[in-house]
């Protein structure tokens, strides 16, 4: 196994290289932009990971690790319009910059793109890395509809949550993983319980984030505290809230909900105080401890060397402490 | 070889057979939607006939070329958004009956629904027909670019808008036909040949699509004569009358094209008249020969019975007389 920035290398020069063979022509400007705004490029990295878990040939994983890249950029892109989203890492969104039509059609070259990274593999791994990677695509479209019905729904179930961040984010975390698996010939039983194992630390990476937003330390998580009480954002917190809450709570948070609200320090403040009486943020820690336990014994179950999964497990670790 | 019409009931089946495995959410009343408009599914039957020509098994080719009617479909429904285009097929189209937000995601869960069934084919074709396909999809979204271009440029050269039409229109129909005799294991160069008879026979059709617009009859036609100079659409025959018209023509056709028109029937006229003038019309039937004679050549160098290629001569016969 190499050092996550070792990867993060690796995907760069790749990056690079993809880029430089893209053409001049306006279509593919947005393209450039877009995957020019930087990230941490995990899912790519996590394809890599899972090649070296089964000791593949690391660079026949170069191009699909890419596609995966170049996908969820292209989701991002699609989500930006249609959640109006002016800014995207801090820059312009692409249809802040140009426009929408340039947005729809740049995305939809960007998948293409990422559809022939993606099977830029060995022929032999062709079929099983098709039929993972269309699910999955398939799923991701599924859980942003989800995510747009959430935004006008009022009867959002915590199940629901669940299963939307789920499609939207967690299964991608898991086809990375499972795709590098597959390139390096694992069994399938071992890529599976590969896949098992990103789906379900995304799943606690998510309700972390959750979490954090409310909870976090502003200066380490660089965000600020409560954006997403503010924006009335139908987190695992609120939903479990609305749940556990009598009435004068509910009617409170309701309140709080309501447009009207003027001061949002106070809002912030109230609700969070709400928060706390239900003790979601007990509960949401415990939910998050059952995925991270659950992707631990995916992995536990996976056939390699104590020291591959001792190295996937110290990864784990890291990336449920950035609030440390 | 069938008649048309019953690769069109075959392919009638197969949709609805595909429609009803459709999920009944939000995300997927949209793809029904479209899916369920109609249309004749010449692609799809392309496919079917290329897989015929070469005495293919017809049932391995179903799903694919149900892919690429759906992918047709997807692009439809994106074009629209991009076009601001009320309706399609004489129903509202997708972001006037739901939204633009709608739009664009179901849009991209077509997509990767004609990735699905376009590769769920013999697994000793998938490197073949994915090739095929994402280097046509990345020239369609290309095709599609240059259109919008087009609208707001007034430099369009005759060469530039033959490329437009080879992108946006062309390609698809050469890759559905060689797509159909790769799943029937034809020798790489009759393929390639039946894609260059499709390619060619697409541009002749495009170019009969732009005179049939000013001198067809308006009653075979069922479109109103001469729509595309009421919007002033960039057509072969506006830019060749642009390319050889002298100052005074010029000066006229800008007068027309400019937005204060007020009788759209006196612009058809005095347009139409210039056309004659310049003998535009002359023009596009020589260069529409040409293309049509390319094809014809191309499906002359295929190896197969005589029998197969005068089938596809009538086809191609039958596809260019619908004036007459």
């Amino acid at each position: 196994m190499r050092s996550i920035q070792e990867y993060q290398e690796i995907i760069s020069v790749e990056l690079d290289k993809f880029l430089e063979e893209v053409k001049g022509t306006e279509l593919y400007a947005p393209v450039k932009y877009v995957l020019g705004l930087g990230g941490k490029r995990m899912r790519p990295v996590l394809t890599l990971m899972g090649t070296d878990m089964f000791d593949g040939k690391l660079p026949d994983s170069y191009k699909s690790a890419l596609g995966i890249e170049v996908f969820h950029n292209f989701t991002l892109l699609h989500d930006d319009i249609m959640d109006d989203a002016p800014l995207r890492r801090g820059s312009k969104t692409v249809h802040e910059k140009w426009d929408v039509n340039a947005a729809i059609l740049s995305g939809d070259v960007m998948f293409v793109q990422a559809f022939t990274l993606v099977t830029s593999c060995r022929t032999e791994y062709l079929r099983a890395v098709i039929d993972i990677f269309n699910v999955t695509a398939i799923e991701v479209c599924e859980g942003q509809q989800l995510d747009m019905e959430f935004e006008t729904r009022e009867d959002v179930t915590l199940q629901e949550y669940l299963e939307m961040i789920k499609l939207k984010t967690s299964v991608l975390v898991g086809c990375a993983l499972e795709l590098g698996a597959v390139l390096a010939d694992a069994p399938k039983e071992d890529s599976r319980n590969l896949y098992e194992f990103g789906l379900n630390l995304g799943m606690a990476f998510q309700i972390m984030d959750d979490l954090l937003d409310v909870f976090g330390d502003a200066q380490v998580f660089g965000k600020q505290v409560g954006g997403d009480i503010i924006t009335n954002k139908k987190t695992y917190l609120l939903l479990k809230a609305l749940e556990e809450a009598n009435e004068s709570q509910e009617v409170e948070l309701r309140k709080w909900m309501s447009n009207s609200v003027q001061n949002p320090e106070k809002k912030v403040q109230a609700v969070t105080a709400i928060f706390e009486d239900l003790q979601v943020k007990e509960a949401a820690n415990q939910l998050m401890e059952q995925y991270y336990k659950k992707a631990l014994d995916a992995l536990g179950r996976i056939n390699v060397a104590p020291e591959k999964k001792a190295y996937f497990k110290g990864f784990a670790e890291q990336l449920m402490k950035r609030n440390h």
